[in-house]
């Protein structure tokens, strides 16, 4: 008799994280258009191929090997390296709240495999419109299921950044997620050089996105299916907790938005769509780390200034000369960043210790992600090669890598 | 013992509380690619802008004030007007089931959230390809965070439309969601004028939407928001209840397709895909103030009628030339009209007394918003102005208010 | 006391139920953006339209015949045809676990209906460009209401196949819902005859589909779709069992993407993303028979062969000179079939006797709906024929059946 409510809730728990990973499985749809969107018409198969491909190399390399690695134990504590062996195997209990409170063991493997894919798929939009394809999926085969994995494991598999005084604290990613994306993003984006005419004598060239609305259908997907990356992030259908997540979700990206669309009119003079998209995208990212611990006013806060932060990283990296056609490192690295950093200033964890603990875990994220990244990119450069031929630039990839155009019937502009 | 149970159902209720919430969240996407497909290409950078935007302004205004005005208190009964005080602020027990047996706080705040910006995006659609940018986001600040509110409190938030002796009925909102945004769009639509070149010496002209499939996926996106929609006004996840509310609104969603289909064939001779999409909208509209007090057969017949109704509105309107680029006043204001009075003809509460009070709710809200509309308005257009200047209309909202293309790899007609 | 629990899990089974419901709600609308991104920008206003009108015509048709077709009652044993009568009448007990532990009346209504609409969906995309759209409804209305509604009833509604010494298995639909769609599909593209154009005297002249970022969509959405497709065939909540089944539809899907990759770019040294988006749908296709009996490899193993085989067919169906614009028959018929003998050779049920009992269940629907679609399409055929004329066919079924163009502002290279 006393076991049936505890299952009952099991299952109410359970149900939520399966959902949650649908969620996160749409996401991987909103990288698509937001990328497809926001680059030009000549290269959409391009994208639209990685982006297809991504997720299932997400799911098939963290069922062979990401999530033994980032989870290798329940007696593991501490370390920077585990792994629990190939494939997946099912522990006795699987499917009942001895494995877990909030979920059987298939759904702890799905909903943390949606999560995987991300990391690479973060990287595609920054080194979009240049790279070579069988380099890039070589690159997020080795990302997504070693270093994605293996910084998650620090955290979430108990590793030393969990088992410091004050741990460490990332409550759904903004580092152990979007950063590490970031991180491998910037690397891409620079090894690669920019665009062909991005940056010319005349100074910058911007190279507008082909389909707006596709690229705002990718905005609000990615919004939609936060619900779930943050929401299912609580690991149950916890009431309390899990709607306390939903509203600072929601409350950061609206306050994204106006922080992003504020600077942005400052500074152009001009409603841009593109930043309003991007503020929702890094107050999202932002308020990540915190989402849990966060109250209305704080979430409005870090979203605001988050929306903010993306159009001065925008500016700032096109000074540089790096070129990110679809905003991916101020979103999800400067957004990222900002968002673990207000761990440590607002809500209820606020503290000296705190802001301590969170630049230890962005600074060893950053180190092993900078340093994975290069080896990865910086070897395929040297090899195979990882930027297509000019031609093949100048005319497209889509015609090139894939013998075919994403828009056949339409006459277009060049 | 006893209180584990509870907490089991009440964890349930949430949950799928939090689910409807991103299933009305998702809507919004649904409107800006409605909005956009039917309208075209040369304003779709301003559509989706103010399609991204208000559904910001609705979380923030809503979490500042919209929230406490709407739900004066549990004391409150009856009156016109009432205020709990800006921000929120989280009663004693506001993550069990003391709070209520379906929701958090949280739950509930975002959940009504998620509504209130509905009602400017409904204005938005009508007032499409002419509306000044600046003006129309302070009237949706100040209808979403004042007027919706106020008329939602006279029903939901236990106002005079609720202590009637028969009550005024509106399950999910046809007249305090739907209508509230349609009189607005009448008055916007109204005071703006139509578009240059709708309506010539030579009679009515045209001016079809530029890209159907975005339309059609804007469509199916409100559907599958829509079992949100109503499915969450049940306010738990009562089997029975919820279920029957699927049902219902699936089927007068069918029924107004064919309901629209017909009539347009008969009066047209021709199969108009965009007259189909209207009608399965009107269809929802139609179900929503009684999508719990229905049958099967009366979910038919009330859809269906919404279905045709919806065909003679966009000739009537554009007889009468108020220029509604997407058939916006005809879908929420003729449906949600018409949905209020088929819960006194239909099902569970029909009868003559159901009947006035739901006059009465359709006349007083009808006052109320036409009225405030108009003074926003009316006011925005004797100071600021709400029309664009005639070259920026000819050339595009988007060129001149945004500074860029939603296409601009693509050669366009004109 | 010792009901309430009960309750509890039937409120969370129930509410699984329905959200499943809604994901295959929104399967429709991938079907819709995958034909139409997959065929000429002439014909997307039709495509959508029939894609729009036909999930209208499974819930109403559903309602009114198809649903008490298919569950002919509980004493109803081992037939080949029953019938429970017109329309829906609720049972005692309906909204309560009397009815069944999963699911309320109407939700077990709402769920079997949103499939019954898949069977014709499935049709449109292989007689796409050139079927005569009055002709095709007919067909549609009479496929969903009568031809899928039987054969479902022979396994899910107990029939003949389900009373077998060893049953026939068919967990989610791989023959009853894909192949049924899959040999109607094939029966109409015989009888329509090839695209204009497609088989010349110099060979086979591919249509390349006109909007890929909207395929790929479609099959991000059907994917997203198939987990409550897959998962609510459960027909409850319970934890194990619907976790395994996202798995095993997450790795074959995954699986399939590589299947498919692979095969193509033997054949062709060329990165095809549509043999990509049809391989992930057929490894969808493919597990869907076995979904809950296979381990994680199986189904990576069905999968990869599901998308390697889609290759061959696309290839083989063009030699034998039946055009089917976006390789509907390849991805539902032969994946379909495949999957159905793989719970014969893999997973928990393999054996002989299994794989002669899945022979039989694949022949009998096989003749079955080969039969009854020959019949109808051909009837249709010799009477109001079923092909537009040549000169609507070249310049686009929009202009001439719907007076409408789906992009009216954009240049077409035609």
């Amino acid at each position: 008799m006393e076991e049936v409510p505890v299952q009952d809730l099991f299952t109410v728990n359970n149900l939520w994280m399966m959902i949650a990973t649908i969620l996160v499985f749409i996401m991987h749809l909103g990288f698509a258009t937001l990328e497809a969107g926001l680059t030009r018409a000549k290269n959409t198969v391009n994208i639209l191929f990685k982006n297809t491909i991504i997720p299932a190399i997400g799911l098939l390399s963290y069922a062979f090997v990401g999530f033994n690695l980032m989870y290798p134990g329940a007696d593991f504590a501490g370390g920077f390296f585990g792994f629990a062996g190939f494939g997946l195997s099912l522990p006795e209990g699987w499917d009942s709240s001895n494995y877990n409170a909030g979920y059987t063991y298939f759904t702890d493997f799905i909903f943390q495999a949606m999560f995987a894919a991300t990391a690479a798929t973060i990287v595609s939009g920054a080194v979009a419109e240049r790279v070579k394809l069988g380099p890039f999926i070589i690159f997020s085969i080795l990302y997504v299921s070693i270093v994605y994995p293996i910084v998650g494991m620090w955290k979430w598999g108990n590793g030393f950044l969990n088992t410091m005084e004050t741990p460490f604290y990332d409550f759904a990613g903004s580092t152990i997620v979007h950063s590490v994306g970031g991180w491998a993003a910037l690397i891409g984006a620079f090894l690669l050089g920019p665009r062909l005419g991005k940056y010319t004598s005349q100074g910058m060239k911007a190279i507008p996105g082909h389909n707006l609305p596709m690229a705002t259908m990718g905005v609000f997907l990615l919004w939609f299916g936060w619900f779930g990356f943050n929401g299912g992030s609580v690991l149950s259908a916890s009431p309390g907790l899990v709607s306390k997540v939903f509203v600072t979700t929601a409350i950061a990206a609206s306050a994204g938005a106006f922080g992003a669309l504020l600077i942005s009119y400052l500074k152009f003079k001009t409603y841009d769509i593109t930043m309003v998209l991007n503020g929702i995208l890094a107050g999202l990212v932002g308020i990540t780390a915190g989402a849990d611990q966060m109250g209305v006013l704080d979430s409005a806060i870090i979203g605001f200034i988050g929306g903010g932060l993306v159009v001065f990283g925008v500016v700032f990296f096109d000074k540089i000369k790096i070129d990110d056609p679809v905003g991916a490192i101020s979103v999800h690295l400067i957004g990222g960043v900002w968002g673990t950093l207000a761990v440590g200033i607002f809500g209820s964890l606020a503290g000296m210790n705190q802001l301590i603990s969170q630049l230890i875990g962005i600074g060893s994220v950053a180190v092993f992600c900078l340093g994975s990244s290069w080896i990865i990119f910086f070897t395929l450069k040297k090899t195979v090669g990882i930027r297509v031929p000019e031609q093949e630039e100048t005319e497209g990839l889509d015609l090139h890598e894939h013998g075919m155009s994403a828009y056949p019937d339409f006459a277009t502009k060049d």
